[in-house]
């Protein structure tokens, strides 16, 4: 094991320490739970009959991927699994939790499957939870519901699970073999960040331009100085700009566009903390939409709401686009 | 309170369900919890004495401010809180958990106040607790061990409690009075979401070029076609092109450039994914450094590590430039 943790530290160019050897002891008869994500290892160990211990790294990260490749097979090849509860999530943006609830609630009663609302960083989610012998018929239980509840979330549910708002707009632009380019001011960069955390997203996403800074917006993106000056950098005539601006540099199909004023300083009573712009354009078209995510919110939410909501004109656009 | 939920929807210009006119119902006898970030309260009760109860919103942000703001304030007026815990973090970059608990191990048996590693991130951190009478008394305890600790840290430690690398290089820029701008392939903009997720980086941080594409890297950065087929996206070459590129397209004084392989897919023997290439430049230099994040990381992660990377390499040159 010790030779395991070397090799490790070797791999990444790194000094192993005496403390990092002390990961390497075992309690006598006690096994290695492997850890292909980090240098301290799990150990499961059963040091009387009937009492099993499995001790894994505090890293959530290397847990979570030892849980799965390594606790649950262990659990299960003891016969400790009696059934199975599986569940599928569908996800939601433009629309309330309350208002969703309002749609489905006669849902709420049902008792196997069961369905709950949820709603986390702006997403509205609605869980379908079956308990079955098999994973398979688990499944079967919830496929009829998951069907039936997307059909009455239409446009609004925009995917299931881990999906995120980015690969749901990523998967119609591959579909629709389309291109985009981004211009985010108050969002810094967060909005390719999203869209980039795809894997693949290289096939449709050829980049953006961050301008932070009046001048960048001008020179870069081709805001023009008298817009800027009259209307401010938060406007509706400005988020078309970038957005036009940046399809135009970047040779896009699709150009997209965050400006607004995510606080805490900067708001005032015409324009305050939480109004955002956001710009959409194509070859044929540019529209924006005027949002206000709340003048009390922090600016971590004004953030990640412009984010999101831009990520969902988008995917709307390309339904809509044929 | 009635009134105050349909006002915060009117405000938003939402329209209210039957399911928040249920929001507004509480026990008799009950008080409100105030909650200012949404439209769902809490309640205070005592249904007989000697038992209090208080409820929370399940949104964790508006429970997290509420906390704060009713509950503690309450608790402490029935006064049920004797003395005080404090706790001071200070953080580090640029060394291992393990580098570290060897230089600082025999302050781990210190028992008031304590002191205890942690690592999360990418971060690694010293948490020191003390427990006191009062909160002035606790501070007093932790200050001196904090200089000290501080001290043996060196420039790895980058800051303390809710820093961020991305406060740590804005205040230096800050306080040289110095511009910066981004070039970001693999981290997709994130590596500028960070930098102004900190109110006010617009003081110093003017923006920045998302080149996921190497035709942008090329037309908007001028990296040289030559050194993009000959040497990879992914090379030295191309990292200190982007570096001085953006800081000459957005004349700052220090342009920062990330490109890597953040996979899944993409490595190769020769660059395997998890190796990632920093640049940066200022007006009389330009350097370059070569990461390996780890192949069996995830895209997340290595993200997230080339990121905080990039601001940990400006951060020490900005410590070094004077």
């Amino acid at each position: 094991m010790l030779a395991d943790i070397t090799a490790k530290f070797a791999q990444r160019d790194r000094v192993m320490s005496d403390n990092n050897r002390k990961q390497a002891l075992l309690p006598q008869g006690a096994d290695v739970l492997a850890n292909p994500q980090g240098t301290a290892p799990g150990i499961l160990w059963q040091p009387r009959p009937g009492l099993h211990l499995m001790t894994f790294p505090g890293v959530p990260r290397e847990l979570h991927t030892m849980w799965h490749s390594s606790a649950t097979p262990y659990l299960q090849a003891q016969g400790w699994c009696n059934g199975t509860i599986h569940s599928r999530t569908l996800k939601f943006w433009g629309i309330s939790e309350s208002g969703l609830a309002a749609k489905v609630h006669p849902f709420f009663k049902l008792e196997n499957p069961t369905v709950a609302p949820y709603a986390s960083d702006g997403v509205i989610k609605l869980r379908i939870s079956a308990k079955a012998e098999t994973l398979a018929a688990a499944k079967q239980l919830i496929e009829p519901l998951a069907n039936q509840l997307r059909q009455i979330g239409g446009i609004d549910c925009f995917g299931e699970d881990d999906d995120t708002l980015g690969d749901a707009a990523g998967r119609l632009l591959l579909e629709k073999q389309a291109t985009l380019a981004v211009a985010e001011s108050c969002t810094g960069g967060g909005l390719g960040a999203m869209i980039t955390a795809v894997p693949g997203s290289s096939a449709y996403f050829m980049g953006g331009i961050i301008s932070y800074d009046n001048t960048v917006k001008e020179q870069l993106l081709g805001v023009e100085s008298l817009t800027l000056s009259e209307q401010g950098a938060v406007s509706a005539a400005v988020a078309e700009q970038m957005a036009a601006g940046v399809r135009a540099s970047l040779s896009t199909d699709w150009g997209l566009s965050v400006t607004g004023i995510a606080g805490p300083g900067g708001g005032s009573r015409e324009k305050p903390v939480g109004l955002v712009y956001i710009g959409i354009a194509n070859k044929s078209e540019t529209h924006h939409m005027e949002c206000r995510f709340g003048h009390r919110k922090d600016r971590e939410w004004i953030r990640l709401m412009s984010r999101n909501t831009a990520l969902d004109i988008l995917r709307r656009a390309l339904m809509d686009n044929t």
